[in-house]
């Protein structure tokens, strides 16, 4: 149906047994397992092979002090990962970190997501944002409790993912991209913004649009999505028509925005040195979202745009 | 483009002043504002007028003990509501919270969906998830602040929104509708559950549709999307291809499954007495993707489904 390849962080092989998270005795058995493997992070950056796979070890290497979350089963095999706590701001990547998405098999990114999200949350949620007592590892690794036999309120705590609106504002055959002042020099992407409460994805991308870069749309259409552990966002990949192309800058959100051709996105996606600006890396959805606006093949052209339901 | 009515919860009047809610001037400027409105709720549950519209009275009628937050503008006025503590399970749905819902008109559910979660999220995150100590209320109500000046971590925390997948299996011009236990009697809906972290749209589809009712998918394809405000869901809706009609039910997860054909789900979606099912109500996005799926005209028929790419 897509004719674009699948995004980065997808395709991972764990078999999530999500059914068996609240069974300790299933945990126990697979702790005990001697097939079991211990995912290998510094911090939370993982270890990569010269291959671009994710590095495994035995549960000896665990912290004893720390408890562990059962990611689920690759190739038949337990996988757990550390919930040791770690003090990083989840939301920058360090050097180490961005070798490590470059080196990455994208289905290996997706299972490293899972486990990072796991470990970051975990980390920063060590307390009841209801009453305020400490909650405990619960359901494998994969909740929290807030305890009543050590007081607490009894509410059990879920990690969080938060849904993200990335979206291409189309416009007589060229899209939106802008950049933060914090990027690389020459890099552009596609605006980006949190939905809110009370709002759908597609008002969400309309908002967005309009806050950052005064643009009008309509038509917003679903393109892809990708989960993205910086801390634990889920991507929502989308592209608007825009109803005009007079661009009215948010400064505090972004350095500058322009209108890229189909020339301009290919050369950039190419990585040519005289692309008009550099692309996203690959493992981003932006970069997925630009692949398959060009691969519409000028769905958008002015000749089509003149029909009615134009 | 689409073919189906707007989701119910979409459509909300309210221009969202996302870039003014840090600038505490122009929150009181709009408290002093004399056309400040304040939104009515018994707890959670709003107050309905007879044509289907949410109730607003003056910033008079607020408790003096709760904060306010800034919804944002509707036709220019400031539209408040009272942060008031509120006890109440939100995921439960009380008579009068499904009264309201169905005399609504979608718009209006709208804003109170953003309200709604608002003070609900107030009302159950009082303290810091990662040190525990009580947090207030930042951002013109739109965040919480862990303050240092009170001995707190200085973190910020912001309105939680869960994305959730809810679709339908597709095969030979059938859909997998399924209900739960505590559903009223003959009601079927959209499969549905939580994206996790580290998994794509895509991914919670073809991971929930197997594990409640053992079909396995591909093409997984984005109809609509609306809030959920029961507590605070973005509900995802989608269509995916079954590989087998063989269901291999979850009983924990669902009491019933079966495959309703485009007969079966008009009579449903027209509320006859003769329908084999008893359809989600119309605010409920099950109740858009039934309606698209019937829309799309049988694209999904045996004979189309023979050709190469299906």
């Amino acid at each position: 149906m897509a004719d674009f390849p699948a995004p980065g962080f997808t395709g991972s092989p764990l078999v999530r047994i999500d059914i068996e998270r609240g069974n300790r005795g299933y945990f126990d058995q697979q702790v005990a397992s001697l097939s079991a493997r211990l995912l290998r992070l510094d911090g939370l950056t993982p270890q990569v092979t010269d291959d671009g796979r994710l590095s495994w070890g035995s549960l000896a290497e665990a912290d004893p002090q720390a408890e562990l979350a059962l990611l689920g089963l690759i190739d038949g095999k337990p996988r757990f990962v550390s919930l040791a706590r770690v003090d990083e701001d989840p939301a920058q990547r360090t050097t180490a970190m961005n070798t490590a998405l470059t080196m990455l098999e994208p289905e290996e990114a997706a299972t490293y997501a899972a486990a990072r999200c796991l470990v970051d949350w975990h980390s920063r949620h060590g307390f009841c944002a209801r009453c305020g007592r400490e909650s405990r590892v619960f359901r494998s690794g994969w909740a929290r409790l807030c305890d009543r036999d050590q007081g607490g309120c009894g509410i059990e705590h879920f990690p969080r993912t938060d849904p993200v609106v990335i979206m291409l504002a189309e416009f007589e055959d060229r899209v939106l991209v802008g950049r933060q002042h914090r990027w690389p020099q020459g890099r552009y992407s596609a605006l980006a913004g949190f939905v809110e409460v009370g709002e759908s994805i597609e008002e969400a991308v309309a908002r967005e649009l309009h806050e950052e870069a005064g643009i009008v749309v309509r038509d917003v259409r679903y393109v892809a999505s990708q989960p993205w552990p910086f801390p634990s966002q889920l991507m929502i990949a989308c592209i608007a028509r825009a109803e005009s192309n007079l661009i009215n800058l948010d400064a505090n959100e972004l350095e500058h925005a322009q209108w890229a051709s189909r020339d301009d996105v290919r050369a950039a996606l190419a990585g040519s040195s005289d692309a008009p600006f550099l692309a996203p890396p690959p493992y981003a959805i932006a970069h997925t979202l630009l692949t398959a606006w060009l691969g519409e093949a000028g769905s958008d052209q002015p000749t089509m745009r003149s029909r009615p339901w134009g």
